[in-house]
């Protein structure tokens, strides 16, 4: 039997010492002091002046000697002769002498002679004499020269990240052009199948996100991306993209082409036109990684999938440009959780892409094992080949990607603009994974959601028409720890085009249907209404599914219900009205649905499910539902399980 | 008596109140996908695809129908007739049917009729035909369409920070031209005594900070600044200033110019132009601040001195713009410490600007409580007026400014170029404050640094030459809870221009001195030598002294002796070798110092004080320090006290 030879993978604590070892080297370069925040200081900063330059007044009053106010009091004040005035900025001179006072401002210079400042409330000037009530030491009211930096003081080491103090610290020393740090890091993705955002997609391509999250990334670690574009899976066209990148920059990431299938073109041209120095880390998601050298400019090849790219960035990109930018760690953003759910692992050392919900941890594979879903992933967090198994609870170290805003509550189920409004009038943020009602379902069982939103109907005489939606569905799977709030009703109908002979559901007979995916509540509903219409006939309701083409396939949204109408390819589809009138097509109802929230009971009492429930119940929501969707008596109604 | 009347402040509550019912307007714009790292989006996004697009493999080998390999094993191969290849990116179209195959590459569109993907590592292909050795189910190795995205889902929501994972969805989504929210921010800084950076100080003139203070503050919180530059302070110059920013920015910042003294142009000019809204707020730094607005744009005055305009900035004004942006105060930076030193309020509510190192806080005014230098305030602590005093050891939170890079050592004491050198070897980042031997003794005393840096000399006989360093300091000051580590010598002596006629410490007689200020280390020392001659000579110490010009004169620093002498000012000053010879001037030696380390005992054990020392006892160390100062046989002796 034929197996591919792999490659030997090195250990994690190996590609570190590679990587370590990786010389990355940046430039100077100067700019404009109010361009530099966020960038890292090139050079010490000596200080080439005293701040403050000279003695200044910190209080609108008078400069004097402090000696001639000691003996002064409310009733018996001490007179003194005004020489003149100093406004701020100013650079006349006066020399005060014993019974003299020159009238100054705050910020304005101290005169010659003068040891000490009295505020303006404390004295009276008239006729050119000011009368002093108060007494003051020498040096009150004075901020001396160099009391906040010493010329030839070092104010700011050189790989300084410059924030606002630190520029603060520039400006008060007078420096305008700020030598920084620039490390150029190119960019390059791979992949036949890809495609630049803005631009159309043809069959079989996806658009490039390695490119632009690579470039946030790099922008983050205060290094500055330089973009190459998609380069095809082309020795020539790649080793001449690789050519131009490594004489303009001092690393090099290229994502994708490094599996061991079809076209793993940048392994094989780093081993040409510079040093393999390992190719694969034994670590999920790094065995496609690429680390080599061309022309002594590290080159790292990440794998193709846009996580496992962030992730592989992540933990060992990163670290190489903040070393090489002279930042430490604390860039690195981590965060403590504990597993929301029991987690199974291959056994093999890995990085998992995880959510992070109020310090609660969830793999983001949507329960899948081989997908990983960027827009659900907060970071990731390391397991050890040693653990097979992590039990929910257990605590656990979240690298993030960068500064990520986090969700407040994680919601699974079915699809519904209802559940964007929740989110919008309840300022909450919510991360939605739309998993069917199905999926909802298991999502609360599992512990990897705080709500979901369902609408499984089942043939129940406890039921409106003999339908009941999400209890028995509840009570068969045995939840206890949950509550079901009633959320609101919803049309649900056929999606045909405006000029379709299709009036009602029987007319489905003999037509080609696009239905919605196995586990979709509106799917289910489908079936319960075909089966009453079936027997009402005196036919099976196999018999009556297989007359309706398509009755099996499976859309995974209402959009694409509803582009297939559109397009010609099924003559009708299942849905929502709102759905359908969007696409100008025309709604059939066949039955009203109650759409549900499914609540871990725990989460009843946190303030976020609290915000939930008003917002659910509140007029504004029921105002502002789209068409085809209204709340009703029982909204809010909270059942329990026993 | 004269008082000037003084307006009435608002509480911070009402202050903040008004700054809630702000109303600041965010334009939106669109940017390249590439340049939107840390914007905010301004509208919803909703998907126009679905995430994969297709169904795609997630593994290089062949396509077919999971049933064709159930009965199969590695002795009893399936054998499947192969249709053709489909590599990534294709758009090849098959038909796959009962005993066919299709070779797929990762990330290539699954064929009609293939419901699985086989592992080419569990395949061999010879003319035509794949042999299977391994049953897959259906799904297995294929990424349905819309399981990371569907199409019509809302993916991000206006308001949402772009981080590298949102970006990444935007891009998967395939978005280029991203709308986002743009927030023009117009920054005046007004002051007759201001000068650019980068220009030339004149007498009286001190360079403008808070120009670049507040654009990198309004820089991170998301919103653009807008520089108008310096403003002198003249009504009609200012008016036009204002009507100009009033026009091109939803918010305006000034500073300056707001006290009740020479120059309160602002608010005068606010009233007349708009609607002051309040002019002062009963928080100490709030006095000066003026709230109002021009043209339904709210205009804000705050503080001239670039850490009170900071603090004000940070606790009023960042929460506005934030808020505006859509951003919560997940962007405020705090942080928790302790106080480290007993600090005694004035018993009115304020922002005490602090240093924060390792968990403690230090108020960041050197002691002086008049003055707070931003060089050395990592961010604020609020004091309620309630509290007259904080003791040692309370914990007390810390708003930054930013994202600020914290010190690992906080070091106060003599001016050392040694002490730079420490840090580069060490790794560690020093805040340094240079305040003389006195200043570094008191600062371990109150607590309120890690480690000084003393030169303190006294006479003693237990020294060599009768004169013993630091010792009696420490003793005559009953210090217990430290340590004296033995440091360096430093060669100190006259410094005079290269033609000067002096060439020994008797020469100064007659002729004028720069002396150093009370409470440095080299100044005593200078003392004792004069003592010393007057002695021999059989005249007064004072007498002595007395014939010297400037001796009671006081330069903070080195360098600025080095200017007097250089610029005829003085024709004699005192001072190390290497900031002579730096300046081209003549050094004649008279003495070697010894240059020691005070450390609080706690900190011993710390790894940052272990790291100093060992830094201390490197033999890198004593190669590197520069001309006129040397390691000895002594250097890093602990020396305990009881």
């Amino acid at each position: 039997m034929k197996r591919k030879e792999f490659r030997k993978l090195i250990s994690v604590e190996k590609a570190r010492e590679i990587m370590n070892s990786l010389q990355v080297l940046p430039e100077k370069e100067k700019f404009a002091i109010e361009n530099v925040h966020g960038k890292i200081l090139a050079e010490d900063i000596i200080a080439e002046i005293n701040v403050p330059p000279f003695a200044r007044a910190i209080m609108d009053g008078y400069a004097l000697r402090a000696e001639d106010t000691y003996a002064c009091s409310e009733t018996e004040p001490a007179r003194l002769k005004v020489l003149g005035s100093i406004p701020a900025g100013s650079d006349a001179r006066f020399t005060v002498s014993a019974g003299e006072a020159v009238e100054i401002a705050t910020g304005a210079p101290i005169p010659e002679g003068a040891d000490s400042v009295v505020m303006v409330e404390y004295s009276s000037e008239e006729n050119g004499t000011v009368l002093i009530y108060k007494p003051v030491t020498v040096g009150e009211n004075i901020m001396k020269a160099g009391s906040d930096i010493l010329k030839g003081e070092r104010v700011l080491r050189a790989g300084r990240k410059l924030g606002t103090r630190e520029i603060g610290v520039l400006a008060s020393v007078g420096k305008n052009d700020i030598p920084v740090l620039k490390l150029q890091v190119g960019i390059i993705s791979t992949g036949d199948e890809l495609v630049s955002p803005g631009e159309k997609l043809a069959r079989g391509q996806i658009y490039d996100a390695n490119s632009y999250t690579l470039c946030a990334g790099v922008q983050e670690c205060g290094a500055s991306p330089m973009l190459y574009g998609i380069v095809k899976d082309d020795e020539t066209i790649m080793r001449r993209a690789l050519e131009t990148a490594v004489s303009e920059c001092a690393l090099i990431l290229t994502s994708g082409s490094t599996s061991s299938g079809a076209g793993d073109v940048i392994y094989r041209l780093i081993d040409e036109m510079g040093e393999t120095l390992a190719h694969g880390i034994n670590i999920k998601p790094g065995k496609p990684v690429v680390i080599g050298i061309i022309k002594s400019v590290p080159v790292i090849g990440l794998p193709g999938n846009p996580t496992s790219a962030l992730i592989i960035f992540n933990e060992f990109v990163a670290p190489l440009i903040r070393k090489a930018l002279g930042a430490g760690d604390e860039l690195k953003r981590v965060e403590n959780g504990v597993m929301s759910t029991n987690f199974r692992s291959e056994g093999r050392q890995q990085l998992l892409p995880v959510g992070l919900v109020r310090g609660r941890v969830y793999p983001a594979d949507r329960g899948s094992g081989a997908i990983t879903s960027l827009s659900e992933a907060d970071g990731f967090i390391e397991i050890p080949s040693s653990t097979e198994f992590v039990e929910a609870g257990t605590p656990i170290e979240v690298t993030l990607f960068g500064d990520v805003e986090k969700p407040d509550l994680l919601i699974a189920g079915g699809f519904c603009p209802g559940l964007d409004l929740l989110e919008d009038l309840s300022g909450l943020r919510f991360r939605t994974l739309y998993t069917g009602s199905s999926g909802g379902f298991s999502a609360i069982a599992s512990n990897t959601a705080d709500i979901a939103g369902v609408n499984m109907p089942s043939r129940d005489s406890r039921g409106e028409d003999g339908i009941l939606y999400n209890i028995p569905t509840i009570e068969n799977m045995g939840l206890s720890d949950v509550v079901l709030v009633k959320g609101y009703r919803r049309e649900v109908g056929l999606i045909v085009r405006q000029d379709s002979p299709i009036t009602k559901l029987s007319d489905l007979l003999g037509k080609r249907l696009i239905n919605r995916n196995l586990g979709s509540g509106t799917r289910a509903l489908l079936d319960l209404k075909i089966a009453e219409l079936a027997a009402e006939k005196g036919i099976s309701k196999k018999e009556f599914m297989d007359s309706i083409p398509g009755y099996i396939s499976g859309a995974k949204s209402e959009a694409a219900i509803c582009d297939a109408v559109a397009s010609g390819k099924a003559e009708a589809g299942v849905g929502k009205r709102n759905c359908a009138e969007k696409n100008h097509l025309k709604f059939i109802k066949f039955a009203e649905e109650d759409y549900d929230f499914l609540i871990r009971k725990e989460m009843l009492e946190t303030p976020e499910v609290h915000k939930f429930l008003e917002t659910l119940n509140s007029a504004e929501f029921a105002s502002k539902l789209p068409k085809g969707l209204h709340v009703y008596e029982r909204t809010g109604e909270i059942i329990s399980f026993e």
